[in-house]
């Protein structure tokens, strides 16, 4: 995915899909037929859902549009499996897509197969239609995102069992022990950020434009769990001082004292992984906190978290396919290489918050009609996140790239890097 | 399970046990295995926990206590599978029944074979100990009660599924004209009701005691779709004054205006059965109407509902297993048949709504231990109703039997029978 | 109160209306005018609006429809000030009584004698109205009803505020220790309950009608504070064998582990009071305990609460007005007499729960028209308490009186006297 | 407050401070005693309450600390009258500012004249310390917020009242016809905004930075009613394409189909002013909009809302004491002069919502302490506002001055203007 679609031959672009959509069913491997319908809270789709939402979305902007012959599977998924595209029609209501056993996941995998003979056909006859390979393109981008989705939903799924089940057993790593990093300075001055074409990017990545930036520092790695315990053992969850007014309330309402999937069990901390409990490991990455925590723990550090055109403005020149990715298999982030130098982890392991609050870009536009409603929607109450995580496919992401939750969500691989003015 | 069990050779008791225990499973047959994981509401428990949650009963009051040999099956399933019973320990929270994927449908069935290997030999060891073969009784009973619960919560599950799956195709009936129906009446006096011995019983249908009646009268059939469509047109669920306090609260709350599982397409009215959508058949009984529509009803009609002991009272002659039973196929209840004499429908097609306020007997005594947890505990703001329903085991009712809801419940067979001072 | 008006002449009549009236106002004497504006829970009404309810009551049950001559004071006020009756028009929320301001408390006085001078000719004119008169006599009771309500709703008031103002300064009295009380025993049979006419009654306490009571026993006083801290000290709040199902709820969400008005300083217990913070006194009766926890308590102590059928029956022989009533001035219950024999503190003190939910008597019909929602709609999820309490007007409760309140209130002063099977 | 008060000598510091709070006391004069007590909703506080945590204020943070003679007033309100200051200590619960009627209206008054008296000391002899002229202004400033308040809040505790009491007469004003209004067209570039010095800034209004802007367009003058009425009309609550998703899930929520304030009475749109109901006036600037609600009426303009930069570069050189602010007695927005040329309506009238999430300025550093709460920490899902309203004080505001709500909120003045692309 990570060169443009224009002017391809039929054979890569089918390729690229039949990849894309096989890599799907590849996550799906683990799972028990029960694994597939279960949503464990609000924000959680069912496996089953993941699986037809992403073939919906190549039905209803593709195969309906654009394919004359094309058929539906069932009129009845339309609603079951619209997502949030009001222009697309009614939806069933999001919270209740756990109440849903039908249809059988047997019968989602057909609606898969269905789509995908159809989506052959239609590549077959419109590889030299723009709108259609742009839409294509983004399909994949889409189902890329659920892919991850997928992983941290059936996470949070088995978390909540009391049997911990296990999604992937761990894969024996050597050892490493990560250093204290260091500081690494940047001018600022007036830089461009944002997508400027050449190959996919989402429409919230543009235009790009210039911004005016401070000189700035940034943390040459994440924060870790071993840093991140020296600041609860600070009293960071008991200080309202270093919180922010929302994230102290969230601090008392949830009666928060360390991050989401962590346990103590007689005096030690615990994780919960895809690989099931595990002790927690000082020199891994600090997983799973909210923008709160994360800013909480800056303030506490003297430092702050870094504005998004910061970020993009150091990570501009660095190879984004190179860290620690879906494909790895870790599905978990990993410690930084104590022996690194310059910025590390960048790219893959944790999704980084930053201060930003997710907003348009001067001259943004969406795109017309219901595809429209992807990004721009959502330019509320969110704040940015940058850099990809060890549930991110390796070709989904690139500097530019805009994630984006509320600042109170913590069920994503996210966490933090730090950063300072000079 | 008519008689009781005291005294049995062992050949019997192990035929009752197999034959309850082989009907639990029975009805999971229509089930695909998506089915069994879905908790529709907070009421509902998936199928899968019935059927462990059965086995997790035998296993607690039976085969540990009581089979030396006994080994676990697995240890994490008490906490998982204990329903209220705070005196055997922790309990998983049961709002999130439909939050667990694990232990897997065959998981599940391989637990129920394994704690049947285990009864089998308990009752050839045991089949002369009193307390066994009363627990033993106890645990058929309380199977029994999770088939009906089975199958009103599946029927459930279905209906919030914009599919509505059917669960069994309608069994072809010969349409009946349910006729005008009689007032029959009943001397009162001092009376005796509650269960007397002979037989199993609840704890909460003792002691047998004497109860003071006023003269009254009793409909002689339940009331029907057609009584009660001629209820909602004449502005029922507009008129205060018709309602108790409480439930008016609730009309306007949810904006009720039918029945639960009604719907109107086209200006005509349809319910969702076991057997999928159908039109409203004005002879059938009401059904799924809660306490506080039946209490409307009958105020509408200048009548009341039946005290616990008038119903009772009526009914004590009467044979507890004729009528439409769960082993009828019906799944529904049943119009009354227009040619029947005398009182009609008193066991089973729908569980009647009393006035009656769940309460202890005088001189009532709850069971030692974590049995005594059963009934007693739930004698606070629950209305109690008598003659069982239509997806009811048939030798599961007799006229002592007082089952009870709250009175907003609706997803229960549940309708009613006119009652008067004469 | 204590005999009918039927027959009066105009005198006596008008004289026990500008008593009653004038009662309400001497009890806010100690208030300030802020007081009268606040409504600390959805339960409390602010004092104001007793003040114009009781006013609209008279207004329109009695003027507006016996006085010709009579001019609404406001016309807005039938929507402000009338409380639950459907049938008199729509209602300003009961959640939101206390965001209104105004009319301010000065203009509330003024529509009170606006109504006084009207009702001063209303019965000049009516004396001989069977109809008016027994309105008349209904609405000074349920003055009576509220003159409790507010002194119970301003308690409540003044505990949420940390500034704990005292309504009325603490009268001293001799101290008093109460003894261990004893068992009184009863014979039961077919017994009369039930007001069977001579002097006003609710229509809740009619028809009088047989009922048959098992022998019983009956405390000869009240649980006293002392006792409940056994229970306390015993583990009540943390035995969930010793609860109701929904009362083990409660005292985990809520929890609870002590009455309500009860707080620890320094390792002692202390009490909210009309006059005040207090050390709690042993030989008190415990008050403002819920349903729940006076269950739990006679659970604990191997008795039940009364069936209110038990308790008339004990009482009915006793005086109604011997007890600590609202004209004593202490506004909390006192300990027994120890020297007292037979039956105590059966009246005044604390209201008294009984086991019986609340239920309309055999042949109950509720008054026409708006009138009749006095008492018949809230027979539901409610219990009957007996025998009125220390805020209580001395000639307002009898025997046959009966009380009642969800399972949960604690904001009366309830509490319990113990009964037992024989 | 226009000019900053270091090196002033006692006298016109002195007369800054009793005019602040003669002020504060003016606005109550409306109002009666019961007024100052309820709290309508939860973002609402009692009158009462603004009263006492003004001078709160004073005393925690420059009397308590600067003045050795003082003797708190009553030490209970330390704890009652913080608002949200966790480091000056425990908190009464802001959502039951309304359960407290004590102390009184008089006794809150008594406090006031107790903290004015030792400032009147405190100022005589502090004078030449920098450091409390610092928190003296600050507390002036802080008052002043209060004083608009104070409007808006006794605005919503009397709309919600049925009587809809009348704040003050609506002043009689030649009626003005305004007119369409024009672009105006700004550079952009590399801009400075934020505040430099010289005068009182709060800090979240430094450290003054560059920025880069786009070339942009600004309306002249705020949308009016008439304007969005179109809006209405067009379909603008019923169009999910217009809203964002969290805007469109409050309109659904709230079944939102006018501004806040506004009511259809046959046929007709009336809305709810400080001066009772009132014909909406097409010529009014549209008032109590959410950001959600002038953000989709900007989107079906084809405009946007402008950014605060823009906005702050767009006002840097008119007069912020020109418009229409809580001294002219309006106490309601006005409709623009259709003669008027260049931007107007820029200060005073309505709070403009901008699309800017309220965010730290680069280097921004809040100050040290408990002080440093007053505007960091809110820094989260809020939206910024700018140029003030009919209930500011006129000398309160200037163009860097940015006010902060979430975007749901319509309780303030809050309206907007039109930006663009070039």
């Amino acid at each position: 995915m990570a060169t443009t679609m224009k002017q391809a031959a039929v054979a890569p672009l089918l390729t690229d899909y039949m990849d894309v959509r096989a890599q799907t069913e590849r996550l799906c491997q683990p799972l028990a037929t029960e694994d597939y319908v279960v949503q464990s809270m609000d924000d959680v789709s069912p496996t089953k859902w993941h699986l037809a939402h992403t073939s919906w979305f190549f039905e209803t902007f593709l195969l309906k549009p654009h394919l004359q012959s094309y058929h539906e599977f069932d009129e009845a998924y339309a609603f079951l499996f619209n997502s949030y595209y009001t222009q697309a029609g009614e939806r069933h209501c999001r919270a209740q897509r756990g109440y849903i056993s039908r249809p059988t996941v047997e019968q989602v995998f057909a609606y898969r197969h269905h789509v995908d003979t159809a989506m052959a056909d239609l590549v077959e006859r419109a590889a030299d239609d723009d709108a259609v390979t742009a839409l294509l393109e983004l399909g994949l981008n889409h189902e890329q995102q659920h892919q991850e989705l997928l992983l941290t939903d059936i996470k949070h799924v088995f978390s909540v069992n009391p049997l911990r089940p296990v999604y992937s057993e761990r894969v024996s790593r050597p050892s490493r022990a990560t250093g204290a990093g260091e500081w690494l300075s940047f001018d600022g001055g007036l830089v461009e950020i944002g997508h400027g074409g050449g190959g996919f990017s989402y429409d919230n990545e543009t235009p790009r434009h210039r911004v005016f930036l401070e000189p700035f520092r940034l943390a040459s790695r994440l924060v870790t769990n071993g840093e991140y315990l020296e600041f609860m053992n600070d009293g960071g969850y008991v200080r309202p001082e270093l919180w922010l007014s929302m994230g102290w309330a969230e601090v008392q309402a949830q009666q928060l004292s360390e991050p989401f999937y962590w346990e103590q069990r007689d005096g030690e901390w615990w994780i919960f992984t895809l690989s099931g409990m595990r002790h927690v490991d000082p020199y891994e990455p600090v997983c799973h906190v909210s923008y709160f925590e994360a800013d909480a723990f800056a303030r506490w550090k003297g430092a702050r978290l870094p504005a998004e055109a910061e970020w993009e403005t150091a990570a501009a020149s660095l190879q984004p396919d190179a860290g620690n990715f879906v494909e790895d298999h870790a599905y978990h982030p990993l410690p930084a290489d104590g022996a690194g130098r310059g910025l590390q982890q960048m790219f893959g392991d944790v999704w980084e918050w930053t201060r930003s609050q997710y907003s348009p870009y001067p001259g943004y536009r969406p795109a017309a009609g219901a595809i429209g409603e992807y990004n721009g929607k959502f330019m509320c109450n969110q704040f940015v996140l940058r850099g990809g995580s060890c549930a991110t496919p390796r070709s989904h992401v690139r500097a530019t790239y805009r994630n984006f939750f509320p600042p109170e969500s913590t069920w994503q691989f996210t966490g933090l890097r730090l950063a300072n003015d000079q």
